[in-house]
């Protein structure tokens, strides 16, 4: 009766970081969507509101690292149940670094005024949207170990990064059309930019699942993120 | 016999976590210090050299994920040691990071011509001189767990947060001079923004420290890096 009362709160235990990780990870969706709103209808109070928010999930990614310790040190966990304790310190810490990423754009408000053109703003959505799809279907492949479905990511993030670089040449276009653009484009830059890295943690958190269930690290060589390194437009090189 | 051997043996282990940590820090110092070289320079042989490096340090990290797993299963591990190992993890992600934004300043070398002045590079140099005494500083405390020493990372990290804003002013006014300048430039911004973050990542790595040493938190509240949010130049918002 014993043993089986121990196990039972040890697998609680264990439910309890998965639980608290999907709580968190819906609050960094939610700070992101609203950070995203904020920006496009430069709403200030929304802003405010995301850039506090973000400290639930500094306390959310304290706990889960406290508990976790606790556990290990407590139950002396091995191979399956040690991997998802390792797994759930990383997880929550890609879910805080998307709740920073939100607050980073939530912050920028203040400087950006809505007057660029809508398109870029939609560019915005449409990435911030594609980046939570992402984010979200992999927090459903958390919560039910389903690691053979993870193949999406990949597809995924490979639209995310095309579609940051065809926002960054857009942004890039505007500025050079009326110099009064500089600042707030250079801003929504920075967003977009907050915006595709979102991508890049939920492929960690991905790859954090895949180690969890199987014991294996996925292939290091993945071609991470941003492509727009290379992006230089025509004409905007000073003549030699 | 038995006893003393295993004991040593074990410290064995958690000596060669932290011989590697420091292995890993000094090659993340050098890849983001030939990546500033690469980009003032425009030696696109030294940058490629610098993307090829990061390999290294993602191996590195993988081996101490999997070492300190290894140890912790082997080991049960409590209070002390297992704040080691797991601390351990912790700043290998940390050292990780600091070349993956080492290799991003790397890749844009490619898109920046060297025909910017002088003294945005110079701008640069300095504030990645800056960051990398800061992670070196820290990865020195690491090394002699002199956590009493670890105030100055706050003091220096204001000043990286300092300079990085001066030269993101700089960078606007020159974009805006000449919108020749803008692409560069852009390349630029983000070159200094990643030395930036190299800043809050030693300052990540001195947060783990305190962990290890003393089992507790550093307060969340720290005001962290980037008040560039709120840099809006004068006469650049399009006119009501």
């Amino acid at each position: 009766m014993q043993s089986v009362h121990i196990v039972s709160a040890y697998d609680e235990e264990l439910k309890y970081l998965s639980k608290r990780i999907a709580a968190m990870g819906g609050h960094a969706e939610r700070m992101v969507e609203q950070a995203v709103a904020a920006l496009v209808n430069v709403d200030h109070g929304l802003a405010q509101k995301v850039i506090q928010d973000d400290l639930v999930l500094d306390e959310g990614q304290r706990e889960i690292d406290d508990k976790a310790i606790i556990i290990i040190a407590r139950r002396q966990p091995m191979a399956t149940d040690l991997r998802e304790i390792v797994g759930a310190i990383r997880i929550s810490a890609d879910i805080e670094r998307v709740g920073d990423l939100g607050k980073n754009v939530a912050k920028r408000v203040a400087s950006v005024d809505g007057r660029q053109p809508n398109s870029l703003f939609r560019g915005l959505e449409a990435l911030a949207d594609l980046a939570l799809t992402q984010l979200k279907e992999v927090l459903d492949v958390y919560a039910s170990r389903s690691v053979e479905r993870i193949g999406f990511v990949r597809d995924r993030d490979d639209q995310i990064d095309a579609m940051y670089t065809s926002l960054f040449r857009e942004l890039l276009t505007y500025m050079m059309e009326d110099p009064r653009n500089i600042t707030p484009c250079t801003h929504l830059l920075f967003c977009a930019k907050n915006i595709e890295r979102i991508g890049d943690h939920a492929t960690n958190i991905a790859e954090t699942i895949y180690y969890i269930v199987t014991g294996d690290q996925m292939p290091a060589d993945r071609p991470k993120g941003d492509k727009t390194d290379k992006v230089v437009l025509p004409g905007t090189v000073p003549a030699k």
